[in-house]
């Protein structure tokens, strides 16, 4: 992973740009924490207003931060002339997402120049504790930037 | 799809008073809107406050909703002992979100004792145009209901 | 599902003509089927060198036709330009694989230029009986043909 | 990893002796190469009799080999009342499968007693050249052994 180069030397200032545009992400209360070339974090504290029917944090909102830092991870390499989009993803869940806090890593295993595949896992915080909860498969695809989205 | 038989004769009560007590739900603005055996709408109105980087709705928020119309699809036709948990999903994301309303449409292809396999699929509207904007495939799982849940 | 159009006249011979070539089917003993604008269909015949360690037929083999049925499909509604490889799929296994022959089904979903989403189901068929037995979806992309694959 | 324990003292006599029973892996001239607990490896050798219309490794026989290096990594950890089918996988093809010899290696990424998530990579080798060519995600479950299988 160490050796991923940015396209852009003002990358890391695009992609925390980009995520500040995400009104998602302020809605479910999520933080970018982490951009390096090739890996984002995104953490998400627990929120009463993000829960399912037990109690847990919704697969959905748990989806929601790791696709972005997949997303972002891919966006660290690519020229600022593309964004990024979601082709499809796939997740597993793996335990209840219980939790202080919820960290979501991105990273891009195959970088390309239309195709990214990345990885992406959450792993539940809760005092000194914590497990992985959910696992993610994805594609992403670099997109013209739109001249209002630059 | 027309066979299926439910487990429970409330079973479209016990579904709405769970999918209350989602307060993502609540959160993204989603209303559970039909409810039949192995079938399961929810509806998602255009927010703000729900958005990518170039104003569309966010992936993330896409997927809980058709994540929970699969989930409470499946649990139409399970007993009231039990319920139901993401086991996995994969999404495949076919045009931008863009619309008034996404209706979210969770139906089971495979009912199973313990796992079950579902179909979701998102469609936006705005007036009177329509597009298929995701396409879900998903594992879900029945878990014993706790108490406090029941 | 109707309103596909192929996008050369010579589509069937040109899709029969690429299965030919895939020695894996050969191998496998699978057969092309049918051949529509977005619709291809593969039979596989049960045969003892395709098993895995219970005696059915292996999922592996299953995906192989069910994955050479979407991307024909695909090709179907591509210029002769073009053909088609595998992005990612994801299968789901319904049932255990046992019958005398199994028919994989591959349909567009959504075609795009460079991107098409198909959907994919393998049935099995045992004397008057059938049973869905896996669920496929899947990401086509339309590359440059090769001149000797053309 | 390195921290999984088998279940059984005789996994690997087990695991190889279920291996064996798989006509597909003989049938495609797979051999399983390592078997640690959490952890197997399955090796193909390029054959003609594999391909799919360009001349690559077909990606369903690329599929086939990381699929059961998955399952047997869950098996390695499973009592020997127990074996393992798959659920459910999701592949995205990195590079197109050309080489010499193919590696798959699946590891468990987390046990379950009954549902276990596992990863799998497959890397083609060529000489001094290696390169990553599939990633796949994926759902075990354990299921009763039957008798004749035991």
């Amino acid at each position: 992973m160490s050796d991923f180069k940015p396209a852009c030397p003002g990358f890391e200032h695009r992609v925390r740009e980009s995520f500040a545009r995400q009104s998602l992400m302020t809605t479910l209360g999520a933080r970018m924490t982490h951009v390096v070339p090739g890996e984002v974090h995104i953490e998400l504290p627990f929120s009463a207003a993000l829960l399912q029917q037990q109690g847990f944090v919704h697969a959905g909102a748990i989806t929601s931060v790791v696709d972005s830092a997949c997303g972002y991870a891919a966006l660290t390499l690519l020229p600022d002339t593309h964004e990024v989009v979601s082709v499809e993803f796939k997740v597993n869940f793996l335990n209840p997402a219980k939790g202080a806090r919820f960290v979501a890593v991105g990273r891009v295993f195959k970088a390309g120049r239309t195709l990214s595949v990345c990885s992406g896992e959450v792993t539940a915080f809760d005092g000194d504790a914590k497990k992985s909860i959910a696992l993610m498969q994805t594609t992403m695809m670099a997109v013209a930037a739109t001249p209002s989205a630059v």
